[in-house]
């Protein structure tokens, strides 16, 4: 755990500059708006500690899989988010002296990543080994509205010395992934310009033998600059190398003279413009920014964040680290996806890092659609459901590789095209609980939205496939005279290739369920026949097959102690509880794998995260007994782990429980719990600490249409107060130690629940806090 | 399958040159001689498709570990077999066209390897593209007992030409193994000598991060050549370069002439020669070859061969399929290892490829163990059991990286030196019956030969760090009362991380009870102090512990069938046969790796595995419902199944299944039923047919130090014979269709039980065969 970030409600904050962290404050200070984004690197050269990360969304490239021993049904490639040219790059010559920020003495020195007008800014001085005295200040963003874009102000004064400071903004196509499996470069260069203070460079990604689609991308940049605030003239000498441009400008300068480039860069990639408009585009575009200018564009993009903040916001009172905590996931699920675009999806580090790939995961469904479900315009997440409604046929296509067939869908473990990448058979052939996720999200969004059409429109179709894997999925055991489930991976990965695993026994049952609601729902409509047709539904024979599994699906109890067993056999286990092995831990480090295995002990929330999901399904007695015999056997070494135990411990009056759970996902990557921050941010685990607030110390639930709310305030806050966009009206619900303020600004009133009373809440309402 | 090998009773056959297939003939056709070893490559050059492969036992290479996903416990390194200096290559000019064995057309093609002699043996005449007719005739052999060298007849004939002929017979350490994991070269030149008919290459595996030894290889060559029988007085000019060495020698022949070129050479390695003495040594080791010249050296070598024969030979008559098969085996065992040195052990390939790196493996303990206790002298199953005990350290410390301690001992699942190679999970961390294996064999080899010495001396030590091991991977299971074993993989590795494994459970149960035996018997020789002090022993709270174990390990069971389930919930799968998949299969192709997993296919003898190392314990009605109930589900994808089968069939009196079982293993390479001949030869499996025909048709057992048979002959089969070595005398039994007549030459008579009847056997017995 690292304590060198200033606690700041808005402010990511590096005061001086902690060198040896530099990856770490590279990922925390990451950059973007949907379209594109980068890590926090710095402009000018620096030989120490650094992940150079570019990234334009939806890129990807798909790198031959690396196993140690190949099993049968591994895909060929995994696909990797594709490190992309470098256009924040800044060459500074002074005197001669290349810049390096690695070998100077600092003064001063400051980075910030301003959260709420979505910049980055850095401020130093500082002396070059050869003496020479300067001052340096940066700002940069990805802009917001103009979201192929992103804009620099590059200033720079020397203190003590008249000379000439060489600047050479740059675009490099140099570019290796860092977890390329192969060490290979998966770049081609197809063209490159430059003109007066102007550099464009298409690169597209390599042939690959997969029938994967090619990626070309223009990068281009525009730059001008001032003397100390005043247009210069300048002089630029155009650089070309190999997958690189360059424009090199050399100033005299006198001693505190002031010289800032603004560099203007744009990434355009075939996802969005055709190939021979890739040229033509990028100078268009490129001639807006310039026109615009450096502070027009950041005013705009500023504006754009405001009102980003305004739906989002989540105002804690009375404890700065929460607040900076939550205001950090917030501000970079938002820069992380917008929701304009349904090919694109939440990869788990964004645009902050390489790890895992950069693909979609279950994560999505399970933790980040409730998120952007609250805070986003209903497209938002609807487009991510529609993502992977795309991706349906594809789905079928796994699960035929897989050995099912008439129509099963099996969604991958993770993807990019709807074709799986992962490689380990215990996760890509067995953990496919993942595809009761998918469904799941389909109610959740319904639920929230009310929104059915989407059933008739998309959902049935996905039902349709996903019930049809279950169904197959399953076999009779004569034994058991019941439906089994055999081999599979729970959402804890510390078992491996389970019998009759509880949670996804419980969710396949759910879907066959749900998936006959919605068939009726649909046949109500009056639509049924267009979808049965489509994909060749027998009604009779398979509603009837559902309705057999659920009615006979195997669910492994413990009668004695009245809890679900995580999966067939468990208390065979030793049941130990976490405090008796504190030196162990973490066990993923400290232990191997087959000893974890066999322990007792879990990664993340199975049981229980069948509990937060079909809460409904159950008596709060039945959770809490599950709660307290799980709980104290979770390790919690998944990042998406301690966000359903706050929900599920404030939901049973565990205040403590809650906040230790909070604490734990709200501060991971700022406080850097895990040791990997510099790998990049845990994306998708934020929308969990959101959810830790909102659904779990605020107690939203939606039911029967009705918003629900059961707040309470843990005693360490003196109050918190959040936005919650439903159904058409944004609500601010403010919590103090004593009340709950509920804001509706709409005219029309809406009915919501809270502590268990329905409220009519026009304006403005306040209700006492249940103790 | 393929079906272009000559069956002859003697001799591999190749007639035609088979280019497509010429990979597989390689492997068929290698040659060694226990220290060193080679596949069958051409001398000349040949651009199609072939596998170069010269080995030296012993000398290996700790590759770096490849993994898709690292898991925690993984070796950083797999030890490989290294590819060596090529020692073989005579590059052929005629008149400038350098002949390529790929190019040429041929009128006559023959390859043998003559089993009888151990030499391999080519006949050819072709004509070059450029028109020049040639007649080729080789001999090679690696010597028998000058076991560091091996040597080469090549003899040339211009058949339409006068003209000249170069030969540049060279040594090329230019070599890759073909299974790197990251493409690289793992050898270092060190030095290099050329004089006249004379090169010497020195070469050093690379410099490595895990400790591991390098090893040096000093290859030597000498050459001189005759022309028409006639020693040649000829001219060559030395030829050095990177990693080369070589003379080139031209020569001017007349329309028939015949040159002959011998070439000696020599492969001597740091593990027996000092680094300083290796040139030196390879010069005298040179000497000592050209002195007594090729037809000296073949014929000392040809009597090794008849000797080997003589004690090993299985003959059939009226089956020369079967004949072929068989000695086919027997002659690649004892190619691979002659149980002269305790160091080395028997690679799953031998000599003859690359795959599965050449480590050892459980299959010694369990298949090849009783192959030399039969065959060989006693030393030589006795070397194999010490190479276990010299790495029982590095087992004590592979034990502890995984969480045990006090002495407990895991030996690897793939190993050189101790340190496991293997990377991954489900086998490296659970395939833990291995241990059980290493136990067994100590116990086997006490049985066979009486050595119970060796208990005190050796295997004592094993067997309580085995035990321990086995003491600390149970655990209590409240809920069955009962200790249990997760988390392991049997014998049947189509079923991973399953609990109470039947087989693993009943040898480690066993290991308990046979580590009490022994402590018995070496407490009443008086011999306990020195190995209790020596490992810390407890004797009394130890056994106590274990005899708690024994007495309440849990045996998943089914009462209703009565037979023993390979693993708890075994019943809950789908209860199939392998015929109802007959369109699936190879199910490790067709299938992925989780469908297999949830069926209930066996790739390999698991509860019969056990049933056949513990026979005695069990009634034949047992056997037979056990097999009864296993053997249909099994698919015999492991080389490794059949013999097992084999044998118990032929022990209940299934004499179709036994028969069609042996089939299975007997010509497995020779016909490449598994396509996979061209990676190397099946080297260990090779052990089981010879267990098929002796354990299984002719029944021989040994029970309270008496040599049991219980023969009967397939019906395909006038007669088959073999020999015997046991405590001392070497039997021949021959079994006919009517009766079994066993030969002692030894003065001294031996009891021997032949169908349950005990007899005296002096000289010659003959028996009526059983029914």
């Amino acid at each position: 755990m690292k304590n060198y970030i200033t606690r700041d409600a808005w402010k990511i904050v590096e005061d001086g500059f902690h060198k040896e962290f530099n990856e770490i404050t590279e990922s925390l200070m990451s950059l973007g708006n949907g379209r594109m984004g980068q890590r926090g690197n710095f402009e000018e050269r620096f030989s120490g500690k650094t992940l150079l990360g570019n990234y334009v969304a939806g890129v990807f490239f798909p790198d031959k899989t690396r196993v140690g021993w190949w099993k049968n049904g591994y895909p060929n490639y995994f696909a990797k988010v594709l490190n992309a040219c470098n256009w924040t790059g800044i060459e500074v010559e002074i005197d001669g002296e290349i810049l390096d920020l690695n070998t100077c003495t600092y003064e001063h020195f400051q980075r910030v990543l301003d959260m709420q007008r979505g910049v980055l800014e850095r401020e130093c001085t500082l002396t070059t080994p050869e003496g020479k005295q300067l001052k340096i200040r940066t700002r940069r963003f990805c802009h917001m509205v103009e979201d192929e874009s992103g804009a620099i102000s590059y200033s720079i004064t020397p203190l003590n010395f008249d000379g000439t400071i060489t600047l050479t903004p740059f675009l490099d196509g140099n570019i290796q992934n860092r977890d390329s499996n192969y060490n290979e470069t998966f770049w081609n260069e197809i063209k490159k310009e430059t003109s007066f203070a102007e550099g464009i460079l298409v690169m597209e990604t390599k042939p690959n033998p997969y029938g994967v689609e090619q990626y070309q991308v223009a990068t281009g940049m525009r730059f001008d600059l001032k003397k100390n605030g005043q247009i210069l003239d300048f002089q630029s000498l155009p650089v070309r190398d190999e997958k690189y441009v360059a424009g090199k400008v050399p100033v005299q300068l006198i001693q505190n003279e002031e010289l800032t480039l603004f560099k203007y860069a744009v990434n355009l990639s075939s996802m969005n413009h055709t190939s021979e408009n890739l040229i033509p585009d990028t100078k268009v575009y490129l001639n807006r920014l310039a026109e615009k200018g450096f502070e027009q564009l950041l005013e705009e993009h500023v504006a754009a964040w405001a009102a980003k903040w305004e739906q989002n916001d989540i105002q804690i009172k009375g404890d700065v680290a929460a607040q900076q905590g939550i205001r950090f996931t917030i501000f970079h699920l938002q820069q992380t996806y917008t929701g304009k675009d349904e090919r694109l999806n939440i990869g788990p580090k964004g645009f902050t890092g390489e790890k895992y790939g950069g693909g979609t995961y279950w994560d999505t469904e399970a933790y980040c659609i409730p998120f952007y479900l609250s805070t986003s315009e209903q497209q938002v997440a609807r487009n991510l459901l529609i993502y992977r409604y795309k991706q349906l046929g594809k789905a079928i296509e796994n699960a035929t590789k897989l050995g099912f067939d008439m129509g099963a869908a099996l969604f991958p473990m993770v993807t990019m095209t709807g074709e799986e990448c992962h490689n380990e058979w215990e996760i890509t052939f067995e953990e496919i609980h993942r595809n009761g996720a998918i469904a799941y999200a389909i109610y959740d969004y319904v639920r929230y939205t009310g929104d059915k059409d989407y059933l008739t429109e998309y959902g049935l179709e996905v039902l349709i496939g996903i019930s049809r894997f279950w169904k197959q999925r399953v076999n009779w055991s004569v034994q058991k005279n019941q439906y089994v489930m055999l081999g599979v991976t729970g959402p804890n990965e510390y078992e491996n290739n389970v019998n009759n695993n509880w949670y996804t026994n419980y969710i396949a049952a759910w879907t066959l369920r749900y998936t006959l609601e919605a068939l009726e729902y649909v046949r109500n409509q009056g639509k049924i026949e267009d979808i049965s047709s489509k994909v060749a539904f027998d009604f009779a024979s398979e509603t009837a097959q559902w309705q057999h599994i659920i009615d006979n699906l195997h669910f492994p109890y413990d009668s004695e102690r009245q809890v679900y067993l995580q999966q067939e056999g468990f208390l065979d286990k030793e049941l130990l509880t976490v405090d008796q092995i504190t030196s162990h831990r973490p066990i993923n480090q400290k232990w191997s794998w087959d000893r974890i295995l066999r322990s007792c002990f879990i990664k993340q929330a199975d049981v229980l995260q069948g509990l937060y999901f079909f809460e409904e399904d159950f008596s709060e007695e039945e959770i809490r007994r599950n709660f307290d015999f799980y709980e104290p056997m979770t390790v919690h070494e998944s990042s998406l782990s301690p966000c359903v135990h706050a929900i599920l411990a404030a939901g049973l009056g565990k205040k403590e429980k809650a906040y230790e759970m909070y604490l734990r996902t709200a501060r991971l990557d700022l406080d850097d719990y895990n040791n990997d921050t510099e790998d990049g941010l845990h994306i998708t685990s934020m929308a969990g600490t959101w959810m830790s607030v909102v659904k779990g110390f605020a107690g939203q639930r939606v039911q029967d249409g009705l918003l629900i709310l059961n707040p309470y305030i843990p005693e360490e806050w003196e109050s918190y107060s959040f936005r919650l966009g439903f159904r058409g009206v944004t609500l601010t619900v403010a919590v103090s130690q004593d009340s709950v303020l509920i804001t509706n600004p709409s005219a029309a009133g809406i009915e919501i629940v809270v502590h268990g009373q329905k409220e009519l809440v026009a304006g403005q309402k306040a209700f006492p806090l249940k103790a």
